[in-house]
């Protein structure tokens, strides 16, 4: 289906469109400090008028969500978008080429803090409405959205959001376009995210710290115990053996194996891309592995002296000091873990 | 023996020792950052020849070693007396109950910096050999002195220093008192220390961090890597597995068994001291354990996000910020470990 003069009007108003995304772009809202959110909200929402989109704010306890809602018909296939309009920190500032709050034209990219995630996909989506209502007149559907403000620290009032207002969010078909392009250049769909669990565990030893040479062997370190602890939960293979972990995993169908079969792969280009040599694997295992697996990752791990400046981490006696201090039993050990639940995220080429 | 005099002039001279060592005490001299160091050394030159002793500062690339010595006869019994006169850094200076370099009396101790590691011991040396010499008038041997600057950041030009300066520094016994008092109070020997090899391992993974949920299965996580690098090295047990780690550990003998046996041990006492609930061991075994094994601790151990602020062992790409990105594969990580070797190392009630 080809509508007649839509291309035209995005060429036309290229420049204008581009002078929208990049006022929302060059507006901070920094939501793991709680900076420029509001601001960027209002801003957002008066962007989404400009385009035709009824909107208004919904207060959370935290940032507010932008709602906004194109009706057509109350019994029309209604599409519910979602997309986040706040943004991480542009820390460290010194490894920008151009400044982060001020979108640059670079070899055809735009450069900016959030063009990436999400506010280039969520004005594309307003622009791409505008664009459809000033050509065509109305929409065939109804277009809800919602646009968070806090998807960059969690999205932690989205659950209660979400419960609160279930009629008014009530869709046949949620879409939402966070996440990388693949590495093919092809659009892709994905058919759904893992879960997550993130766990904490720290283990302490001693009330503070020893000198190994003064009590190695006999005052337990805590970071021995913690990869002793770890290592009944994953073998040398990667094979995780925390009980129940694979119980809900199921193995791919044909049929999904066919399709992880399709999909484009280049393991050089793979390999080059991430600086590593000894990833060999095909390309099913590739998909498989990243689509249809749960994972068990460390985002980190921290114990005792871990180079130039204190570790905040450690507690230690006032008269023992860790700047200089190399070899001692660290009294506490961190790790932070993940796993990720393994349910389908295929992606279709 | 008894020295009629010895003690009497100690008593009277009480004050005017104690202030003879504040003056010592209120001199910093942090020789990790080389803060007061040479004003040190001259300090302890000066109260050391108010002792009688001749002394000299000689030079090193770094700090100078104070050396000092009262000959009596060329072929009488020499001991040489090794000590430090620098210090580690204070901070944090918000857990000292009184300032860090202006000595203060509590409760019959004495809190400075250096203090106990070790000006304390270093000025008992020099001032008894003052007093022998006020007394008596003459020492039945001769004493040299070798105090280090750079005891607290590694010692680094020691070896240099005593090959360069072999003859000078020629003796029948070298004797060093810096460690630990027996808890129980009462004196020990020290017939030996372990030797240490220090070690730092990283391992590196993709070229820059990706978020589990993207890459998670796929892309190696450098923290389970050391991790099973680590567990091929030692077992749950704590056993170093090795090649060659215990070849050179001899098992103790029927003596040394029965010397260790009776070295005072109280395990309550230990465990309130150390706030360990577990130590479920008896002396001869925490004993060969501390004396006559060796260790091989984890000092530091160091992968991606740590909690508050940036981590900066983590190289990362400008658009992907870890102050708020809970979930990714850190892609480097780094541990410290420490070899202590297993010489003989017992205490003697």
């Amino acid at each position: 289906m080809v509508i007649e003069g839509l291309e035209k009007c995005i060429q036309e108003r290229t420049d204008q469109y581009l002078q929208k995304l990049f006022t929302l772009l060059r507006q901070p809202s920094i939501s793991p400090r709680n900076e420029g959110v509001r601001e960027c909200a209002e801003l957002l929402q008066t962007l989404m008028e400009e385009s035709g989109i009824s909107t208004s704010l919904i207060e959370t306890p935290g940032a507010p969500v932008v709602y906004g809602e194109v009706m057509r018909d109350p019994e029309a296939f209604t599409l519910l978008i979602y997309g986040h309009y706040d943004v991480q920190p542009p820390e460290p500032l010194e490894e920008w080429v151009s400044p982060p709050f001020e979108p640059t034209i670079r070899d055809g990219r735009i450069y900016c803090r959030g063009v990436g995630d999400n506010k280039g996909q969520l004005m594309a989506q307003v622009l791409a409405i505008k664009t459809y209502l000033d050509v065509v007149g109305e929409l065939p559907i109804n277009v809800k959205f919602v646009f968070d403000g806090e998807e960059e620290s969690g999205s932690e009032h989205l659950d209660s959001f979400v419960a609160q207002h279930a009629t008014k969010l009530a869709c046949d078909l949620v879409y939402t376009s966070d996440g990388p392009m693949h590495a093919s250049g092809r659009p892709s769909v994905e058919l759904g995210v893992r879960g997550i669990l993130g766990i904490e565990m720290t283990v302490t030893g001693a009330k503070w710290d020893h000198h190994s040479g003064n009590m190695g062997n006999v005052v337990p370190n805590p970071a021995w115990k913690l990869i002793d602890l770890l290592r009944t939960m994953r073998d040398e293979t990667g094979k995780v053996l925390i009980e129940g972990f694979y119980d809900r995993i199921r193995e791919p169908s044909v049929r999904e194996r066919e399709l992880l079969q399709l999909m484009p792969f280049d393991s050089e280009q793979v390999q080059t891309q991430l600086g590593l040599s000894d990833l060999q694997m095909d390309g099913e295992t590739y998909y498989r592995k990243l689509a249809m697996e749960p994972t068990f990752n460390i985002c980190g791990f921290h114990s005792g002296y871990g180079g130039e400046g204190l570790n905040d981490e450690a507690n230690h006696a006032p008269n023992e000091n860790m700047v200089t201090e190399l070899f001692f039993n660290g009294i506490l050990c961190t790790c932070h873990v993940v796993y990720r639940l393994g349910e389908f995220s295929a992606i279709k080429a």
